[in-house]
């Protein structure tokens, strides 16, 4: 699935709820859902942790949506040539 | 761009750096920059928080990578059938 895909459909699905929650409270979701892929990391809960890794991911996409924000768009603009600072794939920044 | 070749695209750049920085401290990484996300969107920076969105993505993928999960088959299995909870899309849960 392309991630603009993606993105449409997490629209489709949340958009009208999201937009009344606000991108602050949406924030907040994102920030929460962050917080139980922690958890699920934490008590290696595989099962779960799968779920959590697909929640984070269509938070992120919900407030990118909020700002009008073309996810697809912007990972292809920024790693779409390698990293973004040493512009080499693999990586040879020293961090 | 269809998201397991994003996450495959961010495994050719950082794997073998995130590989041994280790799961834990990748998962430090990717707070970091839920953190600048929420800084670009505090100070209304329209181009950092695209950059911002980018980067939240990226060390998503790279962490799920690290924990061998496939993005694109979770966000699919989870949200490909509308809102896991009400079964419905638009969602109508109550929360």
């Amino acid at each position: 699935m392309k991630i603009s895909k993606f993105q449409k459909l997490i629209e489709e699905i949340y958009f009208n709820k999201d937009s009344k929650r606000g991108r602050e409270a949406t924030f907040i979701w994102l920030s929460e859902e962050i917080g139980e892929l922690a958890r699920a990391i934490r008590h290696s809960e595989e099962a779960k942790l799968k779920e959590e890794f697909a929640d984070v991911l269509a938070w992120l996409a919900s407030l990118a949506s909020l700002y009008g924000i073309d996810l697809e768009k912007e990972v292809a603009a920024k790693y779409g040539k390698g990293c973004p600072k040493c512009h080499r794939s693999p990586c040879e920044c020293l961090e």
